[in-house]
């Protein structure tokens, strides 16, 4: 562990967070969500894990140090319920209220379907897979910037 | 780079502190130290850099998030003058300064012998090198422990 880090974040996953940039998208997936197979066509090329905690909770430590973009509207994306994308499962609800404590503010994720959000999620950083049992458990972030002190 | 984070600890960085656990040893070397032969032989296998920043304010960032071992009298080290073991190099004051300035105490680091040094450094768990120019600019730290909240 180390001094003001959450301890769920591993030394892994804080290594793909250190090293994206400006616009970079990570994947957080539920435990159905084929994470090794889609994490092979991703930058770092393997999943990276946050075992045995929920997708929210893994959420809120990434959320602690990685800043969101905050120049586009696809900064968080959630993956939308098969014949009922306006549906919120309380799982992304969960999610939801991570990434408003982390922002100050109200911002909604924008929903994407669940097979176009495979595509994008093989094009993204990499994908952490967490312990979430609950469907539809599956978000990605974008990375934004820290400016000058 | 991360929120709450020091910018001068890289990826590779954070994975080496983040995987250390208690009593493994990292050294922070100069740029005369023999780094990439010497962390051959270490718990990670190849050297990691922090280019072009001094050793104390590479150690500064480091103990920004390592916790230091509280449980013994060399939990850090530094790298003694040969044929004069009491001399306390500027480049080693500024790094004195910086370990009292993280433990909130003073807390001298133990001289070690500059051959013994190469020794332990093959057996600890990583090297880092920074871009410190000035000679004697090597010292190892020695990971504590994180109670629980």
């Amino acid at each position: 562990m180390l001094k003001s880090l959450n301890p769920a974040l591993t030394a892994e996953v804080l290594y793909i967070l250190r090293s994206m940039g400006h616009g970079d998208v990570v994947v957080i997936s539920d435990t159905n969500f084929p994470a090794h197979s889609v994490a092979k066509s991703t930058t770092f090329g393997r999943v990276a894990m946050m075992d045995n905690i929920t997708m929210p909770r893994a959420l809120g430590a990434i959320l602690s140090v990685l800043p969101l973009d905050t120049f586009v509207d696809d900064f968080a994306m959630r993956m939308e319920v098969v014949d009922d994308p306006s549906q919120i499962p309380d799982v992304q609800a969960e999610a939801q209220a991570e990434i408003d404590r982390a922002e100050g503010a109200s911002r909604p994720m924008i929903g994407i379907d669940r097979f176009k959000f495979y595509d994008l999620a093989k094009n993204s950083y990499a994908v952490i897979q967490t312990g979430e049992r609950r469907f539809y458990g599956c978000v990605m972030l974008r990375k934004g910037v820290i400016p000058p002190q």
